[in-house]
Order: C-alpha cells, then structure tokens, then sequence
C-alpha cells in the first residue's frame, strides 16, 4: 500500500518535451530528476517525431516510471501551431502507453490550480511553487519547469479518475 | 535500376487510418494491397493511439514497403479537430520513419493534382481516378481510397525533393 509511486510528467512539444521523475509516498513528493528532449528544427517532421519517440523511450528506461501524466495541449487559435503540438502530443502519449504506463491526462488550468491553488497564473508563480514544494527539483527549461508540474498534479489526484478529474478542474 | 519500389500511402485520422500498398516499376503501377486501421472510439486516447501505432506496424511488417507517402492534414477551423488529426498524424508518421523508411509529406490539392489533374475536386472524383489508374484496385473506406490516392502521388514525384515539390504542389 505505501510504497512509493514513481510518476513521468510530461509537457510536449515538437521543438522542446519536457519531462520530470517524481516519486509519490503517502503524502510526501519527491524530485527525482527533470529534463528537456528536443528535436532538431533542421530536419524533416518524421526525423523530428523520432527524436522524441527515441528521447522518452531512453527516460523511462532510466527511470522506470509506473504512471504518466500529459498535458493536454492548449488549443489556440494558430491551426499549423496546434497540429505541430498535436503531432508531438501523439508521441508523448504512445511512448509511455506502450511501455504499459497507465497515461492520464490533465488540463492546463487543473494543473495551475493543483499548484498554484487558482486555475490562472503565469510560469513564474508555477515555477515558484514548483520550488516551494518540491525544493529539490532542478530544471534546464520551462517546459522541464512544466512538466514537474504535472507530474505534481497527478500525484495529487492519481487516487480519482482522471479523466472525470481532468473534465471537473478544466470547468 | 528498374526493380519494383513498394510505397505505403497513409491518409491519417484518429478514428480511421487508411493505408495503400503500391508497388511502381518504371511508368507502371501496381495496386497491392488498402485497408483501414481504426481505433476503439471508447477508448482513451493513449490507447487509441496505440491501436493506431500496432495497426500500422502489422502493415509494414506484412508488406514491407520501402517509401512511405503521407497526407499532410487539412488544418480546418477546428482546433480540437486539428489536435486529435495531429496526434493520429504523428503516429503515422513516426511507424513507417522508425522502420526507417524515407517519409514524404502531401499536401491534399498536391494529390488532387496529381490524381485528377486539376488542384481541387470532391472525393468521388478521386475515388473514380483511381479506379482507372489502378483498375484492380480494392478499397473499404473513402480513407483507403485516398491512401491509394497519396501513393500513387508519391510513385509520380518521388524522383523530385519531397519536401520541395510538396510546396510547390500546394501553391
């Protein structure tokens, strides 16, 4: 029952996916490690989506997580943004599903508000509190920044279902 | 010089992925194989995604195409719409470069050029062309059809820069 639950956050994108390692016991987190993997903008969409699918294959390999948390993409109004994320958002989400990881999925606003305790808030009061609850935690980027996020927000409410959760803290 | 190139066309969606199996030999093509690889609309979408990368790997493992063609996705005004259609993209993309096959992307009125001769035209159209360049040709879906559509595509400009002609095309 209380062993520890080693959890993967990850933020996608096709330029920079950031992901953290954290581990969940009882009520407690603790930072494992943070990081960014990138894809080369010079090369072809194929060349890139396999630099991400090959760079989160080698971090759970490492680290051997038992669950995942994605964000969900923010949906803007720039279409060829949207289905770049989209494209990197469909590797984040199949790496960890097939190496068995349960994937959940949260909202950007759930994440702010398991944080930071509101719904809005700019990266710098998340950063803030990322450091305040999780002192330890080193990160290279925003987007490793982000991905501690995350992988906090699943912590907190891996115990319910998430894609009720999800739906419920996107209100 | 003049063997047989086998050229996977992939016409991507997050609920149906159809895939074409041509093979070109000099000016002549060669209807293999079409199908549609669906995913499990109840499922969450790390499965489904999943579904979508198993389907597709079975395909290439069958046929073991050399090429791969894929449509480069009409972004709509949807953006939730463009986000799942970017996510299945990814996967179809990221099957056939992990396999190590080259990718080439099309934009829809490239394929439209090239298969009906003029940049824009209704599905029936296409569907009737391929038809009659490729009378033997089999498909269950309107998205096997295209697929076919995609590959016979990429048999016309494979010689040229993908990447170029793709751009060229789509003006």
């Amino acid at each position: 029952m209380n062993s520890a639950i080693r959890i993967i956050g990850i933020d996608p994108g096709l330029r920079r996916t950031g992901w953290a390692i954290i581990e969940s016991l009882g009520n407690s987190l603790h930072f494992v490690a943070a990081g960014t993997v990138t894809s080369d903008g010079k090369a072809d969409l194929a060349s890139r989506l396999c630099q991400l699918h090959d760079g989160l294959s080698d971090i759970l390999h490492t680290h051997m997580p038992v669950e995942a948390a994605v964000e969900q993409t923010f949906v803007n109004k720039d279409a060829s943004a949207t289905l770049k994320l989209g494209q990197a958002r469909g590797i984040a989400m199949l790496v960890p599903a097939r190496a068995g990881l349960p994937v959940s999925e949260y909202a950007p606003n759930a994440v702010k508000k398991t944080v930071i305790g509101v719904g809005h808030g700019d990266k710098k009061q998340i950063h803030m509190m990322v450091k305040v609850l999780m002192p330890r935690a080193k990160f290279d980027t925003d987007d490793a920044a982000d991905a501690i996020a995350i992988a906090i927000c699943h912590a907190h409410h891996r115990q319910s279902a998430p894609g009720r959760l999800a739906m419920e803290l996107a209100k």
